[in-house]
């Protein structure tokens, strides 16, 4: 059986105009990645409405799980929620198990609730929460759709909590070797090798050092058995 | 006249497995951000044709530049060259032009020529070439696409060689400000600020430092004596 499938929808101007280098995309892909849910692909989106909704939906459609990052704080660009409830046509407020939560972790703080802050409380109405241990206002989940902060901390701890709701599948596994020869010289006999493992992905990713051109070849796949045999196969072919 | 826009592709199952952490999309970001392109989606796609034309056709139709990142060496896992073909309906080979630049590089320093590494000059026919000083194999633009390397060191040079032929617009500035209080608090009056300045996008990122909560408030505009002058108003909100 293949593995599931997930898509990631990274939300926010901040990386789209370089001020913040996304964190959250390469955390994620780890953790599918060990879970064996194959991440196929990523879209950012700036904090517009309507390119959000799109994003959402088609991802939503197209793959097995679909993860977010972003826009869910009290602010005016914090709008992820009520797209996600437009998205799946969802009616959305303040909800009460949400507020319930913010309420008891305010007050133990003296923090006063305000509308403003009470916003982190909106989840749409047939939205299942995601414990925050960080920061404690919730992310949700709508179907296939995992909302999440865009702070990495609350991020990672978000994604802790989701994950073991989740069906994964075989780990995809990985060797490597570098190759102190230039992609040119490895292309043609890695060919071969990549065409008698069908099931493995052969990856191929030069660099240079020192003056000297090489590549890392990187071989994927569940059998690992089949990963040493090839990575064997490959360590013959290019002696050190 | 409103900014053109951008979108950019990545193509690598590298990136997506977790294995390298994206350095492009960050550099672009900055760099389309100075010269007033507005970049407005990013996809990531692993090392599948279809997923690549699929990909590149919506980009090309919905935004003025599309660029893209990865797959375009010598080695099996490289097919984005011929995947932009395919998109375009184009027919690809080896193309002279091409070829003389790596020959005249090659010959310079002894290398064989092989059918693998003349892969590397497979260049649809309708396409112009990017200049590559780096490592001499060519990036190319077809219409408003243009295919760019992977390695950020070549990526990054080929940016800087197609961004004179571009349009640009009017730069993104921005000035920011932190302020030591959550975002709770903030959230209200900046809300009505953000109301007053439509013509400004106004994001708040926040943080924790030292047990404190934070955000940072980015003001972003084309008009500086807006900024400056949303700035004044900000800092008065929210005095140290």
């Amino acid at each position: 059986m293949p593995n599931p499938t997930a898509a990631m929808l990274v939300i926010g101007d901040e990386i789209l105009s370089g001020r913040t280098r996304d964190a959250n995309m390469y955390f994620l892909a780890n953790e599918l990645t060990k879970i064996g849910i194959d991440l196929k692909e990523v879209r950012v989106v700036s904090d517009d409405a309507k390119a959000i909704i799109k994003a959402v939906k088609a991802l939503s459609a197209a793959y097995d799980e679909v993860f977010t990052s972003g826009g869910i704080g009290p602010t005016h660009d914090d709008i992820t929620a009520d797209c996600i409830a437009k998205a799946f046509d969802q009616h959305i407020d303040v909800r009460d198990d949400a507020r319930d939560l913010l309420v008891a972790h305010w007050n133990g703080r003296g923090v006063e609730i305000t509308e403003a802050r009470l916003r982190m409380a909106r989840i749409p109405d047939g939205a299942t929460l995601i414990d925050n241990p960080v920061s404690i206002a919730p992310g949700f989940s709508v179907g296939n759709v995992h909302v999440m902060a865009g702070v990495p901390s609350v991020f990672e701890a978000m994604v802790a909590s989701i994950l073991p709701r989740l069906t994964g599948g075989k780990p995809l596994l990985s060797q490597s070797l570098r190759i102190d020869r230039g992609e040119g010289e490895i292309a043609g006999p890695l060919r071969a090798l990549a065409g008698d493992y069908p099931e493995l992905s052969m990856g191929s990713y030069p660099y240079q050092r020192d003056g000297i051109y090489g590549a890392t070849i990187v071989i994927r796949g569940s059998d690992g058995a089949m990963i040493d045999a090839a990575m064997t196969r490959l360590a013959e072919l290019f002696p050190a």
